[in-house]
């Protein structure tokens, strides 16, 4: 059985990556991001996925990005928006999916396993450069130069099978596979239990897939 | 003037790194990471060469790598080695330069920094793959679509000036430019006071890097 690396972060699109994953025959390792989150319950809603969709072993890597800042996810300076920006939005986290990649592959290396997956997506992507397919194809290059594995000819994959998909058929397709959806927490302001704002843009994009899919949104909410 | 990051080691070839940096005229800012790494006292020696070396600011970023394990300078279970091996060492760690660089990046973004200094070198690199030209320039490329400076025409530039210097070079230049030395610790199995074994892999570069510089040796050893 291959093992792979899927990278989880308590929301909607990772849980339904590690089912799609889990469904391909993938022996299941988890890894999630203490990171000075203000959003900590994904933490916790990462953890319940990862035990709901059968994964071996998760592992939760301490990083210290809030030292860095420059994003209203990691610096409490900063406000988080309730309307769609232009352009690259204040919730961009610099470098965050390089730096989320670079410890999923020394996991994987260790591992010696060759997939790491991840739930990037280009449709609803809300401006991040770190979402885009040609982001993900350099990060590949990368991994196959950087490490003892790539060099030796075991190269790594960089599986990102949300890249074109809607919000709407991201969840069918969860749903299908068994994905407990109330157990994830895409707000970018939820409260300890894990409920949503219903205003945020992640908030917007997730009730608009819901809808658009025809499936009852499970999302808990708190009135503010 | 422009800003740089300089990610330090607490090693000699990183702290000539800052100094060929300063001397560039650029306003240095130094970043290290506080990983579970068995030798601490490099902890301490990167902020001592950083204030030695008038650097802006010194951060240290907290990094759970010892949870990935896979290494003998993160993993207490496995021993450093005091031959030379074939073939890439147990002190390799998985991922390493590309989890630094990583983090290197998101700093470099928020300080609207372009230019980011790493000590890697070709000459004496010990098997390690992320030390290689071709890695250095994979990682640029990946930086410049990764990052919201990138997408927006600030392009970054992974600066590794000692890519193809020898030891001997290292040092010779370092102390042109006023490196002290002393300061600094190689050894991957050094004390708490940052004196060295003297019969690492890491420790016989460094010593056979000062005698042949022609230049005293100011390395502060225990004796076993």
């Amino acid at each position: 059985m291959q093992k792979a690396v899927i990278l989880l972060s308590g929301g909607l699109d990772s849980a339904t990556v590690l089912a799609i994953a889990k469904a391909a025959g993938f022996e299941c390792y988890t890894m999630s991001f203490d990171y000075g989150q203000r959003h900590r319950s994904e933490l916790n809603a990462s953890l319940k996925i990862s035990k709901q969709l059968g994964a071996v072993e998760h592992k939760i890597i301490k990083l210290g990005l809030d030292a860095i800042g420059g994003s209203a996810l990691t610096d409490s300076k900063l406000t988080v928006p309730e309307l769609a920006s232009e352009g690259i939005p204040i919730t961009y986290v610099p470098a965050r999916n390089t730096v989320f990649l670079s410890l999923a592959l020394g996991f994987a290396e260790v591992l010696s396993a060759q997939d790491i997956f991840i739930g990037v997506n280009a449709v609803d992507y809300s401006g991040y450069p770190d979402c885009r397919p040609a982001f993900i194809e350099a990060f590949e290059k990368l991994a196959n130069l950087a490490t003892k594995a790539g060099v030796e000819g075991k190269p790594f994959h960089i599986q990102a099978p949300l890249q074109n998909w809607s919000k709407a058929k991201i969840i069918q397709q969860g749903v299908q596979l068994g994905v407990n959806y109330a157990l994830t927490v895409s707000c970018y302001q939820a409260d300890e239990e894990g409920r949503a704002c219903g205003r945020c843009d992640s908030c917007r994009l997730r009730a608009a897939g819901f809808k658009q899919a025809g499936i009852a949104d499970p999302t808990p909410y708190y009135t503010k």
